[in-house]
């Protein structure tokens, strides 16, 4: 039996990694931390889990926590993590970050886009980063994993085949993404209300989102040099999903290749993946087609035009961007099969 | 392994029960049937279970696929599975139908309301009303279930410890329903675009609805005595969940007990029930907090300016309204735990 | 050219009324109230008015206010209009409350449902509520309009006929209604976000709705004898609309009426109303069909089943239901033409 | 008077053509043009206008109705206005196309993109592309207005001022678009249902969607050379709203300027227009500013670190999208003031 704790079990985040570990056999949720909610009962928050757990909330104590736990999962904003994080803890319990304290590798890039002063960089480079597809040994044996942000995970899974292998001028990159609204959080924020969001669609945090340098570094590790892109995040009135258009122009020897060869580079990728699909012919990827699985749908279209391809991954911001790729992690970390409690069908409608 | 086909397993419910039923170890579905879609990869239709299944759609001949299952699921309009179903049939395979054939015991009822010959009434005596709060045992040993309707579920489950008891004058009983857009089905309606659903709210078959005979039936039972009510559905834009919110005066016994004696009996009733929530105190039920399990949750309230309760539920019409009480229907049926494969817990967001 | 201000115009109803007055040539918005928001462009926070005006939101000063405008709007919570007026207001100006201040004569019954003193209860005898349909000539000469609810105008013109007519027996009332989110306001509340209301439906405020005493007091007017009923409002995921859906019980005279003859009254009550329309047939209303209008849609059902009439009405509850009707108001109490501004064909879809 | 016939008032775009000419005191529409529903009231299919005419469904027979209104619009799928247009109907009346017919000049073009033989290609040299900020002196005196598709109405506006400055190198041009539903017309198909589109977002038409080369034919007028670009539409689960995100890469001669600078050129491009609207500072346009009315909002943000310039639109695709830009042209063309019917302020929530 897997101990675990959760640091921000009231966050969307938070909630989605309580109902799909309490559906576990395997994991017991010793403590559920909260903020604001400290002393009650944790479904009287999320009534969804009502008889599923008499659990109540506590504090976000992670060096209490790290004395009862096997493995804490932190979902909360940036810099909490950082700032509550020790060698002591990681000496006791596996730490899964949901933030993106111990995403960026160069301190002063994440302090530049986060705004924020770093408080625990001597981690930084010991921390993993937790996406399974390319780093899946390494997760293995890591005592700390910086989860992937949504955005990233999405992207990088849609763009990687051809980065890595120099087929795209990753310099005319540019990233279209759309999310559902889960995306934004729980917090009590007027632009977050219903009447606000629905019925509507807008980009936001256009050549500033945080997602930005995370994207890129991953990139640059894949295509071997550095990579400035374009990401714009949009915000679609649905709860949940995350789609990717990304676009780039062909490389001299990609255009040589046919549509169905460069298709092919995505399933010979993908083939032993568990959680990425590579879709038929010309289907374009939809987020109805992921919601509640851990799986991402890629597709690409080449634009004979234009001489660029046309890349697309659609994915469930809640699990694969968040709660379901901590679990995935946290499989790998304590040596179980990677799918375990993963293999959700999507539920449509 | 239970081997299983489903006639009409192309449409909402038929999807659902193939996107459960794929998820388990113990069942495997040999005979995806459709009207429409003969011969197309199933996964072509659902998109969500691509990789899930191979599966490729075939005809709805209950005859042939009563050779190869041990259980078959008849998701389709009234009057088909009645029109197909034979005691040879029954003698090789059990039948749970999702549909109204079997479901109301007076076949002129059923032909008055459903405005429908009856093709097989010889064995509506046969057929067990698949609720299993109700009918457990009974559900057992059968061979055919009429698998109850979605808003009859909800709202037996709502009304029932009271009407049991006597302590409602059933007369007074009016069940205003609101459900989710699946439960109208997929077929390419205009009303149904989402244009026409999105963003309003109706009443639709006021005092004309199909579910009010069956409704009157089963609390006929409880009731030990004919019932006739008012029932009101209405078309609410969100894809899952039903809730009934149901009125009625208490009699003159009920008068003289209090809130919680009354609210006692709900925790009585269900209390060994796997799948009925009585919420604690005032909390009113919400379909956001049961969407994608087999859940209901019911509460009360009561009114003592006119001395009625309010009898609030709430559930998911594609699980516990169909695909999931059919399971439950099968677990039974099979000598399995009732729960398997149906430890679902909520979705939310 | 009438110069207007608005107590409380950042909130939906203020905005509305801002959107409305600002498409008329007649009327120069001369104040733009706010609590939060002073000294910010009002179309930062409306941009969907950008360039329709260059205001800037000032205080909500009802004193100075009231030096500079021929008629105030408050469209704020309960208790702030009564905590502002005066007589000295009144002499300078008129004034339409949108809060629920004075819509209800006994002030005990006012401060036992809204859990509040009552500070100004010397004007509520004067005031004059505000629903053109019963008290169009009252209006015209009034200087205090206490502006209906948004329930009890659809619940009230939806029931009016029968109910004047002692058709149907009020002690067997029962109202269900149904609204957009938008009539939860702008606050920023965790319960009013996207996520948490996109994709559910539930009641609130079961059997201690505030609008429940309004609904009363003006349905005993219409009976000539005290009414109490239930009423249950449900919060409905989308941004605009209010359906009714009420039951009574017919009167032994109106059993000998037919259906036509019933309907009939409902024709003759509303055939000159402007904003009342009596469906065709059994038409049923559907807030799709009325929203951006002032109109309200009416009809109702005769069930011979159980001799009960149910009574539907749906209306857009940002227009008739808060700013179009003061504005109406507002055009009665400046002997305009009643329609003026607000012969709004309804946006569909 | 302006007599005025639509061709397809059944339809979506047809519907809200009729919505905004009923609302008029100068026009009357004589003709209710349908394929379907010849016979029908009109009101029985378009409840929202019951009681606002009393109109009959009549057939699409373009002869009859050119001998009795001044205008009419044609909102049917491309092929039927080329199919039913003469010499005689234009010398009768004036002729204001919405479907794609008469917009492209190239007719090989047109029926490579249309997969159509163009069965009138002689009035194609006549017909105006109605877009007033650029064709406004021509529109008054045309006889045939092809009236622009949503997305290039919307794509060329947000990109106008600095294709046409040669600020960008248009062979970066990359197109995002997001439509809500009711672009995809109110034809009764599966993929269009409230439980396919809610809750979900895809792309679709990638690199061969039928509006691609009506954008780059306009783009080129402005360049002054071809254009050839990418543009992906995405199906957003929202009723109306278009928003375009286009990323372009700076000339030399346009990193030399600053922000400030290049903004300054949508100011001063679009200073006089009544209908498009330079938005402050950094804010993003929405969709939910801009529903139901026939403003553009538009945007620019520079990336220094890319040197791509991000240009935003959002528009009502039903209004300045097609009806309200179609009744533009209309004012245009009858001597009207330009706003005339169309000074709708956007109804926000």
């Amino acid at each position: 039996m897997i101990r675990a704790g959760i640091i921000g079990a009231t966050g969307y985040a938070g909630g989605e990694l309580a109902r799909l570990l309490l559906q576990r056999e395997d994991v017991e949720i010793k403590w559920f931390g909260s903020k604001s909610y400290v002393g009650q009962d944790y479904t009287s928050i999320y009534q969804n889990m009502y008889q599923l757990t008499e659990a109540v909330c506590q504090s976000d104590d992670m060096n209490q926590m790290a004395e009862q736990v096997d493995v804490i999962f932190t979902a909360t904003p940036q810099g909490l993590c950082a700032s509550l994080i020790s060698e002591e803890i990681l000496s006791k319990t596996k730490v899964i970050d949901l933030s993106a304290d111990f995403r960026i590798k160069d301190v002063s890039v994440y302090e530049t886009w986060y705004q924020l002063k770093h408080t625990a960089p001597e981690f930084i480079r010991e921390a993993v980063y937790g996406l399974p597809e390319i780093n899946r040994e390494k997760i293995k044996s890591a005592r700390l994993i910086a989860n992937p942000g949504c955005y990233p995970t999405c992207t990088f899974l849609s763009v990687y085949p051809l980065a890595k292998e120099g087929l795209i001028d990753l310099s005319t990159l540019i990233v279209d993404a759309k999310s559902g609204t889960s995306g934004a959080g729980r917090g009590a924020k007027t632009a977050n209300l219903y009447c606000e969001v629905n019925e509507s669609i807008k980009a936001y945090g256009v050549a500033t989102h945080r997602h930005t340098p995370e994207i890129e570094e991953q990139l640059s590790h894949a295509a071997g040099k550095p990579v400035t892109i374009n990401f714009t995040p949009h915000l679609v009135p649905m709860d949940r999903g995350i789609l990717v258009t990304a676009y780039a122009s062909l490389t001299e020897e990609a255009k040589k290749l046919s549509s169905e060869a460069l298709k092919d580079i995505y399933h010979q990728y993908y083939k032993e993946e568990p959680f990425v699909r590579v879709l038929r012919g010309d289907i374009c990827p939809e987020t109805r087609w992921v919601k509640g699985s851990n799986f991402v749908d890629v597709n690409i279209k080449i634009d004979s035009r234009t001489n660029r391809v046309i890349m697309m991954g659609a994915m469930d911001n809640m699990v694969k961007g968040a709660a379901g790729q901590a679990i995935q992690n946290m499989n790998l970390m304590f040596g179980l099969p990677e799918d375990r409690g993963l293999r959700l069908a999507p539920m449509f409608p």
